[in-house]
């Protein structure tokens, strides 16, 4: 099908009162006494205007209340509050609560879905969802088998449900479904089984589905427009995809959408990102040359038109990935000065390592620099847009694992695979500035193998060995990054990677929870820490605010678990269980064990 | 075989330094620093010389840290503090852990039994277990199978362990272990499923078999000596339970072992309660003449000696029980001044609603006043040593379970089979010379009904339906009682029934928790609440307190479950269930979730 006639159907889809739509999340993301969003607004700036809790009085913060939500495992992502409401999630099963915080915080309502446990047989990484997402009085669950559900937000009741995937094949639900106008998103899980992945939007009103963009394939698969779709400034031109893969692995050929979206409502763009390709043996995967080929779109951020689908840009940050550097790390827009000229930036935190800085009009590259002091796979990004590697990683011979070779194994890469970051989301604090990065101090050794695809199966096809940086005994860090200087500004250790998303806020400070079960609060100029608490498990979950009566809170999910955590939360002991990631955080039973709670804190 | 045979066998074991064991456990009860026993010290009290938390400064008292389990259902009794070291326990699968309290609660070690799953479905209430024991460096674990396991308390090695029933015959372990001299005792879980109940003591060093004390059967099971054993200060004779009992009915007769134990050093002996006979069908276990009989030693305090397990004298509060009002309730030792003189009292707050008072020297009954304001089902305890039912209640024809005969409903029993108060156990402050007990506001339907034994399988015969008391909408309520007078001083309501053992402290108050999940203190001179704080989840924990370098806290587990917790807990939502209990308690589930927390406060 030519692409212009897919523009075409696309276009003829009526617009769903597109207009309206979009005003109740943006207002509610407006008003700091809720929490309308997982990624706080829809700029994922993850700050709130709050500063009643402040620098000079976060010491003295304590627990307000606390809720178990009946289910262990890791809890990520964070509840909403909307209107006096707050609404949790839980990993697997999923269950959903709404709990009526003027009233003894009350369940007004309990969802329980009822889900084929198989599904969390292919669940990469513990059995975590990121979230719920709210639009027009109905809350958005996506389920780890894929069922996207819309609750009547006053009852619990059902309004409608979409299947956007088969987990059979080993597509599953993590991310949270993000509302945009009168569509709302949901991406898929499973690129290390071979998942192609893709972004889904379905009408908020009826679950009727608008459009789906591939990560990989033909252009009207992956709704990409070969003259209007750009990178690096340029058209992408016909087949940017399809060019960039042998024969038909792109079928099977990863690039799952798992992360955090963000919007523009200015631009009308939605930003995101892709994760791997499949499988992580990148011998499989050579062009039919032998030599490395990009596998597009993998790797890449894409900003997309949320009404068609259609992408205006993408760009790809790690081209035929060797390492397990999946891209779905969350994008920042920030309009910041850089150079002299205020800019439409998006900034994003790869695991690769290097910190991106985007204009997000056009998807030009303005910077690329590392932010993991650590990182060595590469010599840097060429920024030089007249040459002809302008915008890609210059890679170390010695620390690729496709030049090495498969069964052999090449040690020392930092970052590790986990990332020199996950998916936990950063926060940027308009007063200081500063973007605020929980990280991981990890490098590996990495031996690449052949495996086969069988549907719904592991594809992974490496051996990894995940540790402490040189010298070090923590595995994780915060820091405070200017990506105006592309510069750290300031860098504070953890005992273990920091697993948990964080929140800047006008009244000064950062938050975050650590592995052991911290939640700590530092000064968001020096990084000085002014608090910590330590909750029932360890967090991976993301610190969110809100107000009520006048009182500002803070909150987080406490649930040891994710991929950090896989270890405790599954059972695993050998160190090269949890895809290599067992043995960096064996330590981490002597501090916490399974959990799920959410802690309110606020000041006395 | 003949009763001075038996003891002679008895007395002819050796002493295994019977002289030096018990004084590590008593110091350190004595220490209140430390929280060496379940109960608090052996006199059950669970009252405190701590007094920094007190009166005047509780309201301000906050979150210090918490510690998630692992573990979801219902958490009974509480966590052991030895030495800066707090020792967890956990519900199936009675998982124990070991946090340094001087170094971030690290997990210095975690035992991990290894258990048939299927015991959990021979448990009657849920898969709760009372918490650890401590003596001379070792950790007494008693298993859901009945395995108790002593563990090395500074490695979390096993040192021994013994079997002490058999799951396929329905004995389970719950109760508590419980360290007298150089003994370990154990009781047995299982009346509602036939099984003949028992109290067994091991060696605390080496686990060798003590001896075993039945509460039903041969003189020379039963441990009494005919003619030093006695009830109500006459010699018991012989036979004294199997005459009571048709047939051999008693093999399968009840009187289990679950509840707490205390212990009197300066008379050397232990007390405790014993469970409903079995079935709950009375006309089942009418006498040879179609009559009531007694059935002893079901529903009984009985006091032996720990060396021997020879029983010293013996009470029945419920001879015949026809409503389940299971005696095992905890025997708080206090010596107060009744009617001008001075008594070795023991105090027991019944399942069947009176308030005992006890010479705990002798047995003799020196009050039985109703503490339940609505109790119905008798129309008191006949004081009279002249009368011929001395020491027995007067049973109201209405509300006979047995004379409205099997397969026909009494309707209007107060209180409820669960009792106007449960296993959770009182406090007593030698402040006040006042009782603060956590009770149930409820009353019941109850119809008998045919029932075959079968091992392993419930045999309880009886249609239960459990509701608020008339009038209220509320299900619990916590008073002071005071035992010199026999009267309540002071009721204060609860939402749900009290299900949280209470702690009384030098301080003034007394703190416990409720089913919602709040931990909540009160002025132990008029009630006033002085403190509340929402846990994760619902509270069926035992609050206790322990000071590290010179600070107080106070702690308690959440997580709800138990038998007012059962619906909730095993998923369980038709009226019927859980014994009558589900309907009761409909409402709990719009207030909390599963959890395993414990949550430790103090003073900022």
């Amino acid at each position: 099908m030519h692409w212009r006639f897919v523009l075409a159907l696309l276009l003829s889809i009526p617009a769903y009162n597109a207009a309206l739509a979009n005003d109740g999340v943006a207002a509610r993301s407006r008003d700091p006494s809720q929490w309308a969003l997982q990624t706080g607004d829809y700029a994922d700036q993850r700050y709130s205007r709050l500063d009643q809790i402040n620098t000079a009085n976060v010491a003295s913060m304590k627990v307000a209340w606390s809720f178990s939500t009946g289910v262990l495992r890791g809890h990520e992502g964070s509840p909403l509050v909307i209107g006096g409401i707050m609404y949790l999630h839980t990993p697997f099963p999923n269950v959903v609560y709404a709990l009526d915080l003027d009233d003894e915080n009350r369940v007004l309502w309990a969802y329980k879905p009822k889900q084929d446990g198989t599904v969390t047989g292919v669940m990469c990484c513990d059995t975590v969802n990121h979230g719920l997402a709210y639009a027009e009085g109905k809350i958005f669950l996506y389920q780890a088998d894929t069922t996207l559900v819309a609750l009547d937000a006053r009852s619990g009741k059902e309004v409608w449900h979409a299947v956007n995937g088969d987990p059979k094949k080993g597509e599953t639900g993590v991310a949270a479904p993000f509302v945009v106008k009168d569509k709302v998103l949901v991406g898929i899980s499973g690129a290390d089984l071979g998942v192609r992945g893709f972004v889904t939007a379905y009408n908020i009103n009826g679950g009727a589905r608008i459009w789906r963009a591939y990560s990989v394939g033909p252009d009207a698969e992956i709704l990409f427009d070969p003259d209007r779709t750009t990178s690096l400034g340029k058209p992408v031109g016909r087949d940017s995809s399809l060019k960039t893969w042998t024969g038909d692995q792109w079928t099977i050929g990863g690039g799952a959408v798992w992360g955090w979206f963000s919007y523009d409502p200015a631009l009308d763009l939605v930003y995101y990102g892709t994760a791997n390709p499949s499988t992580w043996n990148p011998d499989q995967r050579a062009g039919p040359d032998g030599k490395p080929i990009d596998q597009k779109w993998t790797m890449s951020i894409i900003a997309r038109h949320p009404d068609t689908g259609l992408a205006a840009w993408a760009y790809q940050m790690t081209p035929f990935d060797e390492w397990d550097y999946d891209g779905i790390n969350e994008m920042i827009l920030a309009d910041l000065d850089i150079g002299g000229s205020l800019r439409k930036a998006l900034v994003h935190f790869d695991r690769n390592g290097f910190a991106y800085t985007l204009d997000r009009v056009s998807g030009e590259l303005i910077s690329a620099k590392p932010y993991d002091p650590d990182l060595n796979w590469s010599t840097g990004v060429e920024m030089d847009p007249s040459k002809s590697n302008y915008g890609r990683p210059s890679v170390v011979a010695a620390k690729s694992t496709f030049q090495n070779g498969p069964d052999n194994t090449t040690t020392g890469i930092c970052p590790s695979s986990i990332g020199a970051k996950n998916e936990q989301p950063a926060s940027f604090s308009p007063l200081t500035g500063l973007f605020y990065v929980p990280m991981n101090s990890l490098c590996m050794n990495y031996e690449p193998y052949k495996v086969n695809y069988t549907p719904g199966q592991p594809f992974a096809g490496a051996t990894l060995s995940i540790y402490p940086q040189q010298g070090r005994e923590s595995t994780g860090r915060v820091i405070a990054w200017d990506a105006r200087e592309g510069k750290t500004v300031f860098s504070e250790d953890e005992r273990f990677s920091v697993w948990s998303g964080v929140l800047a806020t006008a009244g000064g400070i950062f938050c975050y929870g650590t592995l052991e079960g911290y939640l700590k609060c530092r000064d968001q100029k020096n990084g000085t820490e002014l608090f910590r608490h330590r909750t029932p498990s360890g967090i991976i979950g993301n610190v969110f605010t809100y107000a009520l009566h006048g009182k500002q809170y803070i909150g987080v999910f406490s649930g040891v678990g994710g991929w950090a955590g896989i270890g405790l939360a599954a059972g695993l002991d050998k160190p090269e269980d949890g895809a290599g990631a067992v043995g960096a955080y064996a330590g981490l039973k002597q501090y916490t064990a399974l959990g799920g709670t959410l802690s309110v804190y606020t000041l006395p």
